[in-house]
C-alpha cells in the first residue's frame, strides 16, 4: 500500500481531482469543465463522481484523506466556502464537512493560491526552503505566502492578497476596485492594455500583425519580444519593472528565501529575469538583493499537489 | 515565588532592564545611558550590572531567563547581533551565550521593534487576537508582525520591514536608499519636512511661531493643529492619508486582526484616526475594511515586557 491523498481542485473553468501521492507524484488524473451554474449540489456530485473514477484507477493507494483547494475567500479551520465569484449559488458551503460525510475521509480545505503556494513548497520551486512567497501572474495577481514553515493565513484567511498592495498614485483602477494596485500595473491584463494601446496608436506594428483581429493579449507580446521585435521589448522591460517594483516589497514585508513567479507571465521568466533582477538590486535593502526569482516548477498541478499535502503530514 | 523573567532592552542612547512577572508586570526596573561608544564589552557589563540591580529587588522572583531586545539586524536563533548601527563595535556579536554564561539563565534574543510587537500582542493593545501588525512611526517607521500565532521572522529574521514598501513613483528618496518608501511619505521625519518647507515658504506661520528659531518638527504640527490652525490641520490629513495608504496594504498583505499603532506620530492617532479611517475604507478590499486601528498601549515598555515575554511560555 501507498500512501496517498485524493485532491481536488475546483476552478471556475474546469473541475480537477487526483490521487497523489506522499512524494508529490500524481497516480491518477481526472477532469471535467465545471458545471459553474448548476449550483453546489451539482458541483460537489461532480466531484464525487471525479474522486470515484480516480480512486477506481489506483486500488493500491492507502488514503488517508482530501485535500480541497478552491477560490476564496474561503474559511479554511471551518472548511466553508464563503463566497466563489467565478460559481453560481456558492455562499457559505460547508463544502469539508459535505464531502467528508459523502466520501468517509477526513477532508481540509484551502484557498486556490495558497494550495500552490503549497504544491510548490513541498514539491516544487520552493523545496527545502522555510519561507517562501508564491506569486502566480496571469489575469490578475495572486499567490500565497509561507513563513518560518507556516502558510499565513491571518483574520479569515485573507493574507497574502499581494495584488492589491498600492505602488504608486496614479489613479490607474484595479479590478477590486483599489487604485494603483500592483496587479494594475503588472498583471497579464495590464501588459495586454499598454500593448493595446501601443497597437492602436501605431506604435507597435508587429504585435499588431501578430494578433490580427483578435485582442491584444501578453502572449502577442511574447511572441513579437521572442523575434526581437523593439516595441514589444520594451512592453515586457516595463512589465519585468513592475513585477520588480512588488517583489522588491514582497521581500521587505515577508523575507522569503526564495521568490517563486508562476502564472501566463510567470512563464515568460526567462525573458525577463534580468530586468527583474536589476530593479529589486536598485530598491531592495542590501539584505535582500541576492534571494533568488525562480520560475514555478508544476504548473497547473501546484494546487492539486499542495491541496493533497493538506492530508499528508510528511509533506507539511 | 513569583516566575518572572529577566528583562533588557538595548538602545542606541538609553540600556534599560526589567524584572518582568508573567502578568507582564514590571516588577523592578533599571536603566542608564548606553555606553554606545565602549564596544561590546562595556555595554554587556552594563547589563550585568543592571540585571544585578533589578533582581536584587525582587528577591521573591523565581527567574526563567533572560529576554533582549537588540538593534536590527539580528539573528533570533543563534543571539547573534549582526550589526547594531547605532553603537560602536557590535558586529556578530553573540550576545545570547555570552549572557547565559555569566549570568548562568537562559537567554533569547529578538530585535527591537519584533519585541514591541510581542510586548503589545502578549500586555497590550493586541491581546486576545492571533494576528496583528504593530507599527511604530517616529523618526522612521517599523513594526513587528503576528500571523496566526506566530510573530514572523523570515529569512535571516528580516520579515516585516514594513516602512520600506514602496506606496509611490515619486523619486523621494528614504533613508534606506530607497525611493518611494511609505517611510519617506509617512513618518515623523517626513512630516517635519513637509511641514519645514510650508513654515519656509511662508505658508504656515502659526508653526513657525511655535517652533521659534529651533527645526520644526511634527511635535510643532500637532500641538499648532490642536490650536485649530489650518495649515497643521492640512500637514496632520495628508500624513494620516499617507499612513491610511501604507496600513491598507498591510491590512491586504498580512490580515490582521487589529493594527496596532506607537511611536510618535503613533501617540497622535485620535486626532488622525477619522481620516487614517476613510482612507482605508476608500482603498481596502471590503473584507478588510472594518479591522480597527488602534493605539498602543504600552508606550516605551512594550519592547522590555515584550523581551521578557520569550521566557514565559505561557505568555507566549
Amino acid at each position: 500500500m501507498t500512501r496517498a491523498a485524493l485532491a481536488i481542485d475546483l476552478g471556475g473553468t474546469d473541475l480537477r481531482a487526483a490521487v497523489v501521492e506522499a512524494t508529490g507524484r500524481v497516480a491518477a488524473f481526472a477532469s471535467t469543465p465545471t458545471d459553474a451554474k448548476g449550483g453546489p449540489d451539482a458541483v460537489i456530485a461532480q466531484m464525487v463522481a471525479l474522486l470515484g473514477q480516480v480512486r477506481a484507477e489506483t486500488p493500491e493507494a492507502d488514503i488517508v484523506g482530501l485535500g480541497v483547494g478552491a477560490p476564496g475567500p474561503l474559511d479554511p479551520d471551518a472548511g466553508i466556502v464563503v463566497d466563489a465569484p467565478t460559481l453560481v449559488g456558492w455562499r457559505n458551503v460547508p463544502l469539508a464537512a459535505i464531502l467528508s460525510e459523502r466520501l468517509g475521509v477526513a477532508v481540509r480545505l484551502e484557498n486556490d493560491a495558497n494550495a500552490a503556494a503549497l504544491g510548490e513548497w513541498r514539491f516544487g520551486a520552493g523545496q527545502g526552503t522555510q519561507s517562501l512567497v508564491f506569486v502566480t501572474v496571469s489575469t490578475g495577481i495572486g499567490g500565497g505566502v509561507i513563513v518560518d514553515g507556516h502558510l499565513l493565513h491571518g483574520r479569515r484567511g485573507l493574507a497574502g492578497e499581494i495584488g492589491h498592495m498600492a505602488v504608486s498614485e496614479r489613479p490607474v483602477r484595479c479590478a477590486c476596485g483599489g487604485l494603483g494596485c500592483w496587479e494594475a500595473f503588472a498583471s497579464g491584463t495590464a501588459l495586454a492594455r499598454e500593448a493595446s494601446h501601443l497597437v492602436a496608436s501605431g506604435g507597435a506594428p508587429g504585435i499588431g500583425r501578430l494578433a490580427g483581429s483578435d485582442p491584444v493579449t501578453g502572449r502577442h507580446v511574447a511572441e513579437a519580444a521572442r523575434q526581437g521585435d523593439g516595441p514589444a521589448l520594451q512592453l515586457l522591460d516595463e512589465e519585468a519593472r513592475w513585477l520588480g517594483v512588488g517583489l522588491t516589497n514582497l521581500l521587505h514585508l515577508y523575507s522569503p528565501e526564495r521568490l517563486i513567479l508562476g502564472g501566463g507571465v510567470g512563464s515568460l521568466l526567462p525573458m525577463i529575469q534580468e530586468r527583474i533582477r536589476r530593479t529589486i538590486g536598485e530598491r531592495a535593502m542590501a539584505a535582500f538583493r541576492d534571494v533568488p526569482v525562480v520560475q514555478a516548477a508544476l504548473g497547473r498541478n501546484a494546487g492539486l499537489v499542495g491541496a493533497a499535502s493538506l492530508m499528508l503530514p510528511e509533506a507539511s
